[in-house]
């Protein structure tokens, strides 16, 4: 051993000059995982100062996403620095983590009863969402404003148009308490058949690029599979579920089971979801609203509520029962309470990541964002239009701009048409620009119209 | 663009026979990520199955070391599947920010000024817990087990064994609900200063195997630049803290900032320890001590303690006074139940993936068993002597064992010692060994000392 150590000599006199901390990171993800922990923190400051903008009355993920964006852009300033959490993959990674726990959150607070009661007005709001954008982007706008492309490539602009993203909607929603109303139900409900009608889309239009037709067993199966997912998670997941809970709450009545068996169903439907092809996100939102309170109430009840029954045991009749409701509404929420922390940890990440990727330097060529306003102005009236198909009682306003956010699954399609060979670098940067704007316009426009129907 | 298809047709052809979800996984990550949402669910069953050995009165630690170790080894039994966990990154990066947060947990439960006073007593046991193991294997086990290695290897060996790593005992501790015991402050503080006393000998082992000697100047700025970060933080930080809270609960009093505002300060304390090259898990450790539930009063108390004093409003005063005591205690706790989803989100994650490296198969080598098993019984007696240390009116075994488990820092001595040319490949497996004995060993011991404790 000794002769090797002399062999080493010029690598260890290398090694003198490397400071401690170096010395200490012996392999890279050392390094990388510490310096994660900054910009974590980084997210946070970002997304709490963004949430100024509540003062003003808006939903803070408007201000997480301008501060995302604000970051992203230092650049411009020759500010490097933040450079770094652009291709950071653990953030990306949180990001994703926190959209899905947001959607599963956004699933728990919401009835399934409930949600069935709309089920046919969501539908015919998501039919006509995606219609609408669909037929104008491709025989319309996308012929009269860049001429020239092959019909192949209207195609999937049309269906780029399409695609509603629900994230930031739900996020809103939920900012604003608004997740019990008939509006955020019929929006909700139809951004998951919309997903839905998305993968059928793509399985469309994908086969007509490649093959000049398509097949309707394909489609079926698409179809199939998603229904299977939906509405048999739903049901049998249900059934399922009951019993499970209960055999897991002998094994450990307390909070780290409940947690692990709630956040467990989550994952596991976000990745079935994925299988299917559908986004991560419906598979979450459909577990949230699959799990109910009857599947928690074998587990033990929170501590506070237990030494909160004892401290007014010798009260009079009348408090106890007030206090004996206050601890049933407890228990019942106790499940929504413990995913809580995680949300506000992690889903921040998300929308402060997705602010942190919009380019400002697109904004410089005119041309291209004449294009993409007014492609803009089309998805927005396309799924404003859609709104009106909601029936009669609600804010249609409402659930047509909760339907205009598109997202990541506009970006999928854009990318599976570049992969194609059928979306140009132009394309993909004028859709990336409309993805950008729908996104950044719903929060203050859902924002005052909340204010507008509170105060009416 | 129709030309540019016409090139692509044998690629298109060959996308035609990719499953959808591979189409719609349009780059790496889409996969790995809802892959990875498995593997979460996976560790949160393992660990919670792995749960059960408290139902014969074993620290839940335990189960989930056990449960990753035989994840880790189905190989053995031909089941692939698993290794995909091992080469995760993902997994690695949330097991990672689970022990961070977890100790942040047990500062947030530890009281600063207590730790003061068992102050002279945790620096003992501290000293002597290094020094015993660090002389004995560099002087007596090392050449006696292993002849014919140079004297820097056995240096290398003694530092090695003399490393404690906080995190098993801890989570122990946490387990039992014995944070606010003699016993585990004195740990907690010997565990923070064992690990300066690692970077400090890392530093000159380092350098003298380097240069032959070591500089008295660059051992003393590591002495101070660790104290700067543990005491200076406590202090500096605490006194910033308060106006700091103040001013973050005037922007936003809810529970997003107040969660925001904590785990901020417990990820860039775990970064300033790793830029000073202590391990993360101090730094979040001493951010937890630091912050006292005095930074949170600005906050607004949760909302089931408002809705509780209003429940008990007609209440006859001495209902009204036991409930407003409960609704204190509540509010000076409400920061720890935050955070606490969060910890049994992520921290089994990490026992779970620790469990995971245990290879079974370094066990079929008789010689080097017998070697690793020789050091881990000079590894355990050298803490079990430092105990007695700990003055009188303590139970020294408790804390000897406490001091017992090698892990990161351990580990990081050995990687360094091989990096140099100085540890070879069989000293590191046998390192390697010794920290899985002493990390498994550790909880059932632990376990029964307390038992016994609160028995007598």
């Amino acid at each position: 051993m000794q002769h090797l150590l002399n062999h080493k000599v010029p690598l260890l006199l290398a090694l003198c000059c490397i400071p401690l901390q170096h010395v200490f990171a012996s392999n890279g993800n050392d390094s990388v995982i510490p310096q994660t922990f900054l910009w974590i923190v980084l997210t946070m400051i970002a997304a709490r100062l963004g949430g100024i903008v509540e003062k003003i009355g808006q939903p803070a993920v408007l201000g997480e996403l301008i501060a995302g964006a604000i970051l992203g852009n230092m650049i411009l300033f020759n500010i490097m620095w933040f450079e770094g959490m652009k291709s950071n993959e653990y953030l990306h990674f949180l990001a994703e983590l926190g959209i899905v726990i947001l959607l599963f959150q956004v699933g728990l607070e919401s009835n399934v009863q409930e949600m069935k009661k709309v089920g046919i007005k969501a539908l015919l709001v998501a039919t006509m969402g995606v219609l609408f954008p669909f037929v104008l982007g491709t025989y319309l706008i996308g012929p009269l404003l860049m001429p020239g492309l092959s019909h192949n490539a209207y195609i999937f602009l049309g269906a780029t148009l399409s695609a509603t993203s629900v994230g930031i909607t739900a996020r809103v929603f939920k900012d604003f308490s608004i997740l019990q109303t008939r509006e955020s139900r019929i929006v909700l409900g139809a951004a998951v058949i919309d997903d839905i009608m998305g993968l059928i889309l793509l399985a469309i239009v994908s086969s007509i690029v490649k093959t000049g037709f398509f097949s309707i067993t394909h489609i079926l199966q698409t179809i199939a599979l998603s229904i299977l997912l939906l509405a048999g998670g739903t049901i049998i997941g249900g059934m399922i579920a009951k019993p499970l809970s209960k055999w897991l709450s002998i094994v450990n009545p307390g909070l780290s089971m409940k947690l692990g068996f709630a956040l467990s169903i989550g994952f596991v439907f976000a990745y079935i979801a994925h299988l299917i092809g559908l986004a991560p996100i419906v598979g979450a939102f459909t577990a949230g609203l699959m799990l109910d309170s009857v599947h928690f109430k074998h587990f033990e009840e929170p501590e506070y509520v237990s030494e909160l029954k004892h401290a007014v045991r010798n009260a009079d009749p009348q408090i106890q029962q007030q206090v004996q409701n206050l601890s049933q509404v407890q228990q019942a929420k106790h499940i929504e309470h413990i995913v809580e922390p995680i949300g506000h940890f992690l889903s921040p990440i998300f929308f402060v990541m997705t602010g942190l990727a919009v380019d400002a330097s697109v904004f410089m060529n005119p041309q291209m964002l004449l294009t993409a306003f007014a492609l803009t102005l089309v998805a927005i009236l396309g799924k404003l239009a859609s709104g009106f198909f909601a029936g009669r009682g609600v804010n249609h306003w409402l659930i047509g701009w909760g339907m205009v956010p598109r997202g990541e699954v506009g970006l999928i399609f854009a990318s599976v048409g570049r992969a194609l060979g059928v979306v140009d670098t132009m394309e993909y940067s004028v859709i990336v620009v409309v993805i950008m704007l729908t996104t950044f316009v719903t929060p203050p426009i859902l924002g005052s119209l909340v204010k507008k129907t509170s105060h009416s």
